[in-house]
């Protein structure tokens, strides 16, 4: 058996421990032999491969990035894609491929597996908003550099009575800032699924500073105010309606000095979240996704992917990962809420 | 509703976090009143307490070991023990008890519930060993500083073509091992459930050497040699059996020098583990804990603890607990033997 | 002998360790009792003191912020302060002062000295632009968090053939993206000192490109291109010429985007860079500029502050520190510049 | 020129970060070539070789160990072992050698020198202890990650008092305790260079547990008791005198258990104090080590070594480095002495 393996989409520390796991259980266990496709899906598509074995895959495991490189390709989008991923795949022998990645490069393999390609997938989003596993791994490392981020700036608040905003990722989902928030002590969160309410966030941030401690101000990129309770000019939202230029966390801070009279700062993580080295549950996860998509693979799964469930890992359809986005739901933001302020 | 807070057993990075949630949001959301007892039992039974309000919990999020203090005291072995619990509660007007600890902590909690007191639990235990919830909080931290020491290893190992031993907790369970040594990509993983045959040790070890890296060992405290292949002089056996004076991690470095001629040097982190600010992940699972712990107390759901199941937050009966050990079972530790060597 | 001990201007990793060694010295070695003022200048001008001895500094070493608070009130600048503070110095039975901070804090001690005030300082700055002293605390923390961020764009960068650009502390002197982009392995380092050619940024971006691997620019925050090589529109300058919105960081990304056609994004560190424990350098310089002030009180070496040279901790007049910034010279970022592209 | 480049002696964050700056700036200033010699002074004697360039750098600055491997083998305990190490040089070409390295990678260094060879030097040690130059890289990372552990173990003492001893690296020198044990607020410091008298450690410890807080001892592999005041058996100690077995920590926290009837437990750090990602003060130091190394080829100043005074590279003779080491002298260690208890 030759069993080719790409990652796609927007990088996530982990990628390599799964890469690792896959080629180091399939070799050792089953004699496969691997074939890396580069860059996602383009990949197969451009017939783009690497050498994939055992001596690629040493020392890799603590390493953030993806040594297949990533891309968005969409073979959908091409013509004739799908004919020309079936026909690289023939002519380099490969038999089965292990696809990691989101949204987009499982929407992909869903497809292909359903045209007849032997495909099992691994989910992987820093966001943590994939359906049917309980935590992708990417996710508590970036957690984690935000909420050290957050104690960092504890101290620093006090002592000068200051308003400090910190922007996390989480275009859609609020993850990331709910976990660090929570996890840092923050004094609000503002996360995609709530439009908050900026004369909440002011009455928060005064009630904070009547004891002797400042507030901490946890937004998503993807937050937005509640419609008439926060003036974004027009020219500050893009096309699709985002907050732009410096983001919605230097606007969150510009108008919480405005109103509160006290100095605000915003500080910005962006791509220090996805990058570096995992943590330990990240390497753990990512560990047993490669050691069980081989597993799949070996069973002949076809169209599934796996997925951890409790401690458990577990297989599920594909398409379960792409129904829809896993959001953060109310009573869950109601339950941190309790801490605001 | 006046409601005494204690924590018992070795101390845990997130016990902190517990007290502050349970507490802010007694406070806020249902308007409380705390005490606090110290060292575990040891409060209740012999009335020592402490204030226990907002104030008290302002800052503790990230600090490591507990507020309250902690020991071992069993009231259940002292005379009149119960009896005198029940009155230092009377006196000091507390309707409930939070009891967050390990199994010796809730098994007097379990007790205690049948006796009539109004208690609800919160589990801990940095061995993970604990049934009935899927992770305790402090183990992701002591998994995290072991996972760091076996990375820093890996390069020195590699520059001089030594073996390294890392010694990690756990007396009973390899939890702690199995996590760390997966994630830092430890060639043997060595844990108290499976007595180990230093012959395959010395067979891992050696093939690793074949390849241009060095063997990283990491092992249980708890751990202990199949009878026969691991020549264990009898004066370091202590009254339980257990290897003493320097540990388990010394006495296989030193025997794996014997056998393989390379030089091997042991690393034993001991209380480090323990200690200092919990990851992102377990002030989490902390700060839940205690966010249901009270919605438990206003429910009288006495004699119940809370558990994590997949990302949720349940009950469960205090007495599931403490019935009998999680153990690593032979399916989950095969999985990770795939990668050794 | 009485003593007060005041902290002023932007906190800095490592104010409270050298209150602590102040407070442990001069208590145990000479019996000096302790007066804490709160808030910089502000404590003696308006007598806004706290207790200070061996049980309020206790625990205090690894915190960062400052346990007496700070400010940056200028008591020559109100009608009467010199006079107001020598009262309240008398009142308060102070023999002499120990005054922790920057260019301001100091300057105001260098005059209150020729004043006939008794006072010892000890520099302060985490931009690291003092003179008169080889480092001073705080600057070691904030490098090393700038470090660890460029390390984790590393693997991001590389998989996605994206320019990032990291803005860092530094208004006047560009210490902290010297040292950080050093050691971080930055591709271009733009400090205040060397107005900067956007065309030759841009040749070291693409040059970079032309590798497997992604370049990393880190600016300082006071940063400014030469004039005619970068389109800074006026709207993005406030009065004194800095730029604003979102900073240097964000206009130099967006600038490089354009330009060459690849994405680039920015991180912008802000206050993380303050904030939280400090590194084990600058405790330990913290620590032993402590125990020396205490010496130089000791001494009655009023007018006095204490400094780093080499590893030995020195005397210099007050004035030293204030006379001019510490920049980098253009040997020393010529020295660095071999490595760019 | 053709520059041969070779690390000896025992491994230390910021070798690689060495190699990387002297051919960088070899390679883009004067356009030397490389080439790399394996395991210390093994590659030339040997003729064991490795291809050195821009490629082979790429990526290391980061990375713990050295990519050119390290041994202790010393050419002049070899029959004939320099006119080899000539013609190794010649009929490869190679004009000049870089020599990274401690006493004994220099001190053969310095012969050499003296013999013809056109060799520059690099001092190393992570113990810190090497004359002629104010810090050596890896020191800063070793004391960084004791004093790490050293915070973990204040919330774990505190919790149960207990005494915990950490026995750091420093066979016969004592800056990484001197240095660990400030930043860290250790109770009590114990270093080679000052025969410890086990009363007073007791007297300290027991002083300590007065006051709520619990004692954390920090001690050097190489310290050892005053004659009389700790009864080492004699069992315990190796040919050298040296305490073995688990070594002193173990010995230390066993006999402050017997004495204080408190518990005491050791941690052993080892090998995690030298592997690893340096810090960005070793990496900032390695780098300009480096580039001042390949200027000192330049300039043809063989049996010159780079050395850091203040904030200034500099070069000093060969033979300063290996003269004697840089012990702790004892003004330095009372001025420490003063935060004991």
């Amino acid at each position: 058996m030759r069993v080719g393996v790409l990652t796609g989409g927007g990088d996530c520390p982990g990628l390599n421990a799964v890469i690792r796991a896959v080629v180091r259980k399939g070799v050792s266990q089953y004699g496969y032999e691997f074939l890396g496709f580069r860059d996602g899906w383009r990949g197969p598509l451009e017939n783009v491969t690497t050498e994939l074995g055992i001596p690629q895959v040493r020392g890799i495991l603590p390493r953030g990035g993806t040594i297949l490189g990533s891309s968005r390709t969409n073979p959908f989008k091409v013509d004739g894609g799908v004919e020309r991923i079936k026909e690289n795949l023939a002519s380099n022998s490969v038999d089965a491929l292990v696809a990691i990645g989101g949204e987009d490069t499982l929407g992909v393999a869903t497809k292909l597996a359903e045209l007849g390609v032997q495909v099992v997938g691994v989910p992987k989003t820093i966001d943590n908003d994939l359906n049917a596993t309980d935590f992708t791994f990417g996710f508590d490392t970036a957690v984690n550099i935000a909420t050290e981020a957050i104690d960092r700036l504890h101290t620093t608040a006090e002592s000068h009575h200051r308003i400090l905003v910190v922007e996390v990722m989480g275009r859609h989902a609020g993850w990331i800032a709910l976990h660090s928030g929570l996890a840092g002590g923050a004094n609000v969160i503002l996360i995609p699924e709530q439009p908050f309410d900026m004369d909440k966030v002011v009455g928060y941030v005064e009630s904070r500073f009547q004891t002797q401690y400042s507030p901490i101000i946890v937004v998503s990129e993807g937050a937005s105010p509640k419609e008439g309770t926060f003036a974004l000019h027009n020219e500050e939202l893009d096309a699709f309606g985002h907050v732009r230029l410096g983001g919605i966390g230097n606007l969150v801070a510009a108008e919480l000095e405005k109103r509160t009279g006290k100095e605000a700062r915003a500080v910005v993580l962006g791509h220090t979240q996805r990058g570096g080295t995992p943590t330990a549950f990240d390497r753990w996860l990512a560990t047993r996704f490669g050691l069980h998509a081989i597993e799949a693979v070996h069973d002949g799964a076809w169209g599934q992917m796996v997925a951890l469930r409790g401690t458990d890992i577990v297989r599920a359809p594909l398409g379960d990962a792409t129904k829809e986005l896993k959001l953060v739901q109310p009573e869950l933001y109601s339950e941190a809420e309790v801490l605001f302020g």
